[in-house]
């Protein structure tokens, strides 16, 4: 049996595409499960609930001597620790091509499109693999969430075709099912302060320098402005606790695709400075294409 | 313009590997053109000859913003020293998923197939791209080398359906073709002692034990029974030159399937007494999943 999984911290596409791939692989005559590395978001439960399926179970058993078929990512970093106990026969991604090696030939398919989604509509074509309703509800949530809603500069035209591909397949109405879809991604009414923070935040150490940067993706900044000032409270507490040099918190709306900024610690000031001294971003959607690069700039 | 080459030290999948993918990347739109990062041997000119292609130029130039597509290998360790400078945008391979990492998304397409010819006869599918006479010659030729005419414990199903599909469009009749082929893949006329030994030798540290291990295939031990005494003594003279524990030639003949290993060196009479006093090891054919395995295992 083949398991099936995408990386830690599992996101809309990476689950889904579990699930998605499991299904190719069965219609290939491959006896396949889907599993998940964590918890899911409240988009990534919309998703499921939307096409009807059920979420993928954690995997919570030893990989020494499994066979498993990743999605969404070849890092080594982003595996279960004894990743490198198993049998890695397959990859779909559509990220560059990471740390992680196999000691036998395997299958791998990478494309550089919008989503792991985006590749195995591909694959079903490749393989003659008729799309399900459910299939095609699952493809489509997680391309629209990974491209958020296909104006992520990682958007490529093949996908801006398919979600026009997918749209009669899943029985959707894409500007609405994308409307509720951004709902769910940025709903964030009842989290407290701390999880706001931790929602989704990355550590990095830039030029000697550590720093964390977290990113909450918001339809309104009005759904934070309670907040504000007890995330700003609890940030400058945990840099003075770890000895942090920056913390920051893209606070990001995706309808206007503009970015603030929350910073913390020593270097605030350097941050804001750069920006003529204002911490608003315009067109900023992205942490790993846009924000970290021009952090890892200024702190250079 | 695309880049498209093999790995180091070219065997005849990675030079008719690169021919091919270019016409492939061609038929895509795709500007390319192919390279190769070494001599070929006598197999693989003999054909390139047959096919009436000529072999692609030697690479000789920096890679530092050129776009690279690597055909049959993903190590880092056989790819030109400035492969991380390069703009790496495509893999097409057959072998384990190696240490070569890419700064951005790209496409790969590995499959455990028998030959990167044999993947690459998959993508001409894929891509709807049809396969001329001089290519279908090529990747005959090329599956049929590197499976050693489909009797390596690297042969599936696949490849064996494989020279079937591709011998009326190469306009070949496999038997004699795969008769001349092996002629000059076993071609050893004329080359000296040394070259002899040199002509496909590899460094490995087994256990602590530094030693070598070459192979040369023939179709016949009568072609090399004149020069056993010779290189006998140049590997006896090497080994007290370079301090090794163990330097060790194969001999196979891919005929009878059958391996003589020549051994010099402080443990060479190890190995000898750990195969019951012989030093013919019937049914051996392959470096990589055979001997090596063996001899560690004999050494640990």
């Amino acid at each position: 049996m083949i398991n099936v999984f995408g990386h830690k911290s599992p996101d809309s596409d990476c689950v889904s595409s579990a699930v998605i791939a499991t299904h190719w692989l069965n219609a290939r005559g491959k006896d396949a499960t889907p599993f998940r590395l964590g918890e899911v978001s409240r988009e990534t439960q919309f998703i499921f609930d939307f096409a009807g399926v059920e979420l993928p179970p954690m995997l919570d058993k030893p990989l020494k001597g499994e066979k498993v078929y990743l999605v969404d990512f070849s890092e080594a970093e982003q595996a279960p620790d004894d990743i490198n106990e198993a049998d890695l026969v397959g990859i779909v991604d559509h990220h560059r091509l990471g740390t992680l090696t196999s000691s036998a030939p395997l299958e791998a398919w990478l494309m550089p499109l919008g989503s792991s989604a985006s590749v195995l509509f591909e694959l079903f074509g490749i393989h003659n693999v008729e799309i399900p309703q459910p299939i095609a509800r699952l493809m489509l949530g997680a391309l629209l969430s990974d491209t958020v809603g296909l104006k992520s500069p990682t958007t490529t035209e093949r996908d801006v075709e398919l979600v026009d591909l997918l749209a009669p397949l899943a029985g959707v109405e894409v500007e609405s099912f994308l409307a509720d879809l951004l709902a769910a991604k940025t709903n964030v009414e009842g989290l407290s302060t701390e999880a706001l923070l931790d929602k989704d935040v990355k550590n990095y150490e830039i030029s000697g320098k550590s720093t964390t940067l977290g990113q909450l993706e918001l339809a309104d900044y009005g759904q934070v402005k309670h907040e504000l000032a007890n995330m700003q409270a609890v940030m400058e507490q945990r840099v003075a606790d770890k000895g942090l040099d920056l913390a920051a918190l893209m606070l990001t709306n995706i309808r206007s695709e503009e970015t603030r900024l929350l910073v913390a610690g020593p270097l605030a000031d350097t941050i804001k400075a750069a920006n003529g001294d204002s911490l608003t971003f315009e067109g900023f959607l992205s942490r790993k294409k846009q924000m970290l690069p021009w952090v890892t700039e200024v702190l250079s």
